[in-house]
């Protein structure tokens, strides 16, 4: 595979990119202006604004396959202005789309979000095929965004898969954006600071870790089945009071909570149904909860304690939130 | 009610206005600039440009209900430009919603897309639960406003209900911009001229008489119950060539079809389940094609012999398209 990967700063895209390192015969990576650029990794960066069309045009150029990692909002941000929502993930998408195709690229592999495309879950674990009423802008972009990788498929033939990913954790992961709870907390406990946590802790989460989350991307890569859109989570919901049990329990250390008012962006629970990845990707989690947490917080000590500015910048400059997407 | 109808200008609001006119406490219409008012109605009738926020805010000042019955583009225009598309229908629409959480509008009954929204169907007649997968980008705008207008009913209170149409025809359609097939083969029919038919003429639509289309307006405007989203159609496809078969008995000419090559956005066939909407807004067609027909083609034969510059002016345009929406 020749390989481009769109968001590769970002917490998946940092993943992704050592999974990929050495695996691939070319792998590149898009990071936006600002961002750092993922150390200790064979991948060519290119630092550019994915708005930018002649740099896009150049990023594709005789590659396969990429991997779009992009998100501009988060849940929350996303909510307080649609349009600039809709307008930087959307449009931004339709323009890389008809480049993609202009450059021949075979296959794109789109991160969607199980967590807000379904809304409120009619059923849980909730199905690929279940009702879809976001109840937040976020995810009616990603849905958007869902249904034009489809049109572009059948009347363009750039073929895609979406992974509809619940809430990956795991090292890496940014707390800035209200986006990384696992991360946010355990940076918390470990530095001895109280959590903050929107509603009561009940609001539960399907958490699943990054590496086999990234493990699913590749395979999305690779799959030749009929079936193009499949969720990726552990398949079970965690309450927020349940997590910071866990974390508790891994780490060794009590954490003092805080509770703030419910975000009205929040679902109760989610848990997504991933029999369709398990049959078609043959991918099931492996990492289990009590494991993933051990190995990032193993992660987030080292940061804590080697202050590496890479990843204090990560994990240190926002309070923790209470939920991720 | 105090009502405004949004494209009152078009075929479905002109229709829809003389439905109301008398029977509400205020209506009023935006007519875009450009666009001739309807005349010999009651109705309050504003030019204006829909992203015009200000005259936006005094359009639905003190009103309760709200029609939007504006498409920007049709399938095929839509197609040829997304990124238009989207900022045209989709933005303008959330900025439009805003002004109505705004200024306490009670309801908004939107016309969206019942041959563009579900793409090829997975069965006929299509329900409103069927799978999405619309291959057209305004099929896919329709979608993101349905979404939209579920996620500020959840947020801020703004009721709604879908209409998703089949594809209307009556008196006051436009031939123009590719919407009305059967107002222009019927004109072709009456004026001696032949017919353009995209692809073999074995396309099939489900034509819904126009009456029929805002009498269930109204009942959506006045419904009660839990269910949000309605197919509104005739249940039934007839295929283009059935339908000059049709006409040629209704208008007792004969009609010379041309054939051309297919379009890629046209599905090849489509038929709305309307079950939920006899269940739910007491409401079932009852014209028949024949019967549509017999009037339409009456209103055409006024609108060629008078010639009206109004009606001139909408049925004279271009040349007729194989199908309509």
């Amino acid at each position: 595979m020749r390989c481009v990967v769109l968001g590769a700063g970002g917490f998946i895209g940092n993943n992704l990119l050592r999974l990929l390192d050495g695996k691939v015969a070319v792998l590149r990576g898009l990071v936006r202006v600002g961002a750092r650029a993922p150390r200790s990794v064979g991948a060519e960066m290119i630092i550019g604004d994915f708005a930018d069309t002649e740099k896009m045009r150049d990023l594709v150029r005789g590659c396969d396959t990429v991997f779009h990692l992009i998100g501009a909002t988060t849940p929350a941000t996303g909510h307080q202005n649609m349009i600039d929502d809709l307008e930087r993930n959307v449009s931004q998408t339709l323009r890389f789309l008809d480049i993609c195709v202009e450059q021949k690229v075979e296959r794109l592999v789109f991160a969607s979000s199980g967590g807000t495309v379904y809304g409120i879950p009619e059923r849980l674990p909730t199905p690929e095929d279940a009702a879809k009423n976001p109840i937040t802008s976020y995810g009616i972009s990603k849905l958007a965004i869902e249904m034009y990788l489809e049109l572009y498929r059948y009347h363009f033939g750039l073929d895609y898969r979406v992974l509809r990913l619940s809430n990956p954790y795991g090292p890496h992961q940014t707390v800035r954006q209200e986006h990384g709870v696992v991360a946010a907390f355990l940076r918390s406990a470990l530095s001895g600071e109280s959590v903050e946590i929107w509603g009561d802790g009940t609001v539960a989460r399907d958490f699943i870790y990054i590496e086999d989350v990234v493990d699913a991307m590749l395979r999305a890569a690779l799959h030749t089945g009929s079936a193009r859109t499949f969720n990726i989570g552990s398949g079970t919901s965690v309450s927020i009071r349940e997590l910071v049990s866990e974390i508790e329990t891994v780490t060794g250390r009590h954490i003092e909570c805080v509770y703030r008012a419910a975000r009205p962006v929040d679902i109760g629970r989610s848990a997504l149904d991933v029999r369709l990845a398990a049959r078609e990707l043959q991918w099931s989690p492996r990492t289990s909860l009590s494991g993933g947490l051990e190995k990032t917080a193993a992660w987030v000590e080292r940061t804590l304690t080697q202050a590496e500015p890479e990843n204090r910048d990560r994990v240190g400059a926002v309070g923790a939130s209470g939920t991720g997407e």
